[in-house]
């Protein structure tokens, strides 16, 4: 009956972040008719919003729906509903639920959906791993998938999955969401989904990097898919089923990321290829990205949990150790020959 | 003991076929020192291979080694080995492996490397389950993975799985193949490899029309990665790894064709995305993708298996019911929500 109620009437969502994958969501979810309080962290922005009916600085030339209210007031934020869009980059995860934490009254009930990809990096911790460390009361749920904001807001059609330990949480955020171009498949993996998301990026540099010296469609293919392995390989040992990372949240974005030159990493990668050191490269793209940061984060999970991932390895070792890129191709290549899964990974 | 000598010794190979792949392959195996005879169905061909060094029907400007030799004469060519690569269409396979039969005089251990893909069509039978009828002395291997020939000519990094019930066959087509471009995973699911390199075409028609409707990145993520799962369903249903149709046979091979202009499959979509009609399409094609004969195959072999495969089923009803690729679209989008993967390919 609560689930009919839900999937007829409109609700009230909020949504703690608001970037541009954050605001389409919000857009996503004021269109199906919700009340929407999108949380800023910076008051002037939430000003601008109000005033502008936009997000020029994430989202230029969008107008947002009115059933959107921005505010820089955490407090009333949370008090708006129980049911809330994380989305906040995955370092700023813990401080955030910190400070809902000790912000909280009496709320009981919190429904929250994190849409933010990555590990953090001085915990190897994944987002669900920092909710259930601070805010084990809370009913998580992880939404990943290919999905870039700029598309999602045009309703180009878009599929996504949502992940929860909790099976009513699935459909909860389901039933919230989906719309006529944005189709929300569910999981129980929420370890799968997270992990995916995260290493995504990584893999994405390597495919720039071969772009560029013009290694050609079979080579990509073959990196992505090597790429694809390893990252289940990690995965597996992380708790995860690995039929989850052939998925929309595992090959569907890796496909999104590493076959785009909109993506940040992809064109880190570029830039590497080129022959520009990790500063030079930082320098010419005028900023950061994710990749370079979860690739050490990766290593670090291979050597602990001892899976081997050739493909991070040279990675890692092109930006932080002066391998060469075309020495990094070649030692990838000349690897003794494998089965292409190994058979443990064939066992539940 | 056997296995060191052929490590270490060329050998001799049979290459049945002298479209590009086959071409490409004699070249592989002709750079690693092995004595190869490239047999070509047509004795004018054999000729002009002959003759010019190259094989310019198939693969212009390629200086072909001078230890491959062209002939048109099965009977020698079956004689020069008993290891035999087979690289003519699917839909001829059955002709050929007849002829081979036929013609066999008291030839033992033949190792036969099948590098065709696709489903013979009148039977939905695939080559390995044809090899299984007709020849079943002969250990058979098939090879199949993302690999443009014009880039495996040209010496760009390609990575290819083989896969057999025998496992020492595996092994021996990684030494005799395996190069400092060309790299070889091994496989022990024949099913899983042949239904990838069959089902992917069906799956490029889509990505051709989503890309020709300009319906972005998201979407055609979504359409591989929904592509991947339901070739995973049907694969399944046959008898393959799910695992299997995760790697360089199944996505990586379902990548190169979906994300380029150079597959037929993909062009094909475009036409089709244009709102031509399937003839008017196959005429400004000047040929016939392989994937218009396939989806049929498929279609059937889900109705048989009792598999859902919604986007086959649109490809199908786009090509030959009249229905309208917007509409198709549309229906895709539309249908309950689902589980990412239904519980039962969890399951051994």
């Amino acid at each position: 009956m609560k689930d009919e109620k839900r999937r007829l009437k409109p609700v009230d969502i909020t949504v703690m972040g608001s970037g541009s994958w954050g605001t389409a969501l919000a857009k996503v979810a004021a269109n199906k008719g919700h009340s929407v309080v999108l949380w800023c962290r910076d008051e002037k922005q939430a000003e601008l919003i109000s005033e502008s009916g936009r997000n020029d600085r994430y989202l230029p030339d969008v107008d947002l729906p009115s059933n959107i209210t921005p505010t820089s007031d955490l407090v009333s934020a949370m008090k708006h509903s129980n049911m809330w869009i994380m989305a906040v980059p995955t370092q700023a995860a813990r401080s955030l639920l910190s400070k809902l934490r000790s912000l909280e009254t009496d709320m009981d009930g919190v429904s929250i959906c994190n849409v933010a990809k990555g590990i953090e990096i001085d915990t190897l911790k994944r987002v669900s791993q920092i909710a259930q460390e601070l805010t084990p009361k809370y009913k998580y749920t992880v939404l990943s998938g290919p999905s870039h904001a700029e598309e999602v807001v045009k309703g180009l059609p878009t599929a996504v999955v949502v992940a929860s330990n909790h099976q009513e949480e699935t459909s909860l955020w389901q039933d919230i969401l989906t719309g006529e171009t944005f189709r929300i498949y569910s999981s129980e993996d929420v370890c799968g989904v997270e992990t995916g998301g995260a290493l995504k990026n990584v893999i994405a540099i390597a495919s720039g990097l071969a772009h560029r010296m013009e290694m050609g469609d079979n080579a990509t293919a073959a990196l992505v898919s090597r790429g694809l392995a390893e990252i289940m390989r990690l995965a597996v040992a992380m708790g995860a089923h690995p039929i989850t990372l052939a998925g929309l949240a595992g090959i569907g974005d890796l496909m999104v990321t590493a076959y785009s030159r909109h993506s940040r990493n992809f064109r880190l990668g570029m830039a590497l290829g080129e022959g520009l050191s990790l500063e030079e490269a930082i320098e010419s793209l005028g900023q950061v990205a994710e990749g370079a940061y979860t690739v050490k984060a990766a290593v670090e999970l291979g050597k602990k949990l001892n899976v081997e991932l050739p493909i991070s390895r040279s990675v890692y070792q092109v930006l932080y150790d002066g391998l060469s890129p075309k020495e990094a191709i070649r030692e990838l290549m000349s690897r003794d020959p494998k089965p292409e899964y190994p058979p443990h990974i064939f066992q539940e």
